[in-house]
């Protein structure tokens, strides 16, 4: 089962070392990860996304919250998040290409980032399901290169 | 300095562990880092953004090449790479208020993800400074909570 897993951490060296550390030794194979700052600059979020047995992830969630510097955590249902992801794909684009691309983008929400004399490179953000599909849509004209951020998620109502 | 490094390595369990314990043994703080999967789901790209001197970086470029599962190790440099990053940002939004928060969403170019009786929920897609800023012009309205990806990057024409 996919699980999205939010921890708040003071921005301290070494933390997330200790938590991706945690998952490791668990043998939990993380599928996605980002960290950044939030409002205040001393902590950070992390979001975190995995496939595993829910008895796993709760025992990985209580040795999180005995972790030092993490603040809180919380596993984010499927129901109650919004969540997104961004990507950056690259793609072969000769000039008799680009209207096609330029198409495509304009269908699935992206935006055109950068263009170069024979590449184009896209950026979207949406549901990491449609970023799937953009990759397959994207194929044929052959990627030269992506990066996708993973999965950032908030509850919607309630503080977190 | 800020540094942008982007790694490419096997899809493994403990890859991430091992890279940012590298890291951190060295001191090293990571500001962000972001690492989800490529195009070929056996690999995944990793994105951190850190804050460091020259030759740290270098050295620590030096001991990533010779990881286990490390296929490649690129630092990108401003001038030549496309940089993106994603916020979800929640607000305090009584009614009364809405109008007004759509509109600098609009202004910003952000979205508005979700909308509850009290909050609005606006994702952001841009540079780090730009993303910077809407936190700061949203500041006012009352942040619930925010959650930022970390930047994610592509070299502008050629293939890393």
């Amino acid at each position: 089962m996919k699980h999205t897993i939010s921890v708040l951490v003071e921005n301290r060296p070494g933390v997330l070392a200790r938590i991706t550390g945690l998952f490791s030794r668990r043998g939990f194979n993380i599928d996605s990860l980002s960290v950044s700052v939030t409002e205040d600059r001393t902590a950070s979020r992390i979001t975190i996304t995995a496939d595993g047995q829910d008895s796993t992830v709760e025992q990985i969630e209580k040795q999180l919250n005995k972790l030092i510097d993490v603040i809180k955590v919380k596993r984010l249902e499927p129901e109650t998040l919004v969540a997104r992801e961004l990507m950056l794909i690259k793609l072969s684009a000769p000039p008799q290409k680009r209207g096609e691309i330029d198409e495509l983008a304009r269908l699935v929400g992206a935006e055109v980032a950068e263009l170069t004399r024979d590449t184009m490179t896209l950026s979207l953000t949406d549901t990491s399901e449609r970023i799937d599909r953009l990759v397959e849509l994207a194929r044929p004209y052959g990627i030269r290169e992506l990066v996708r951020t993973g999965t950032v998620a908030l509850e919607r109502g309630a503080k977190l």
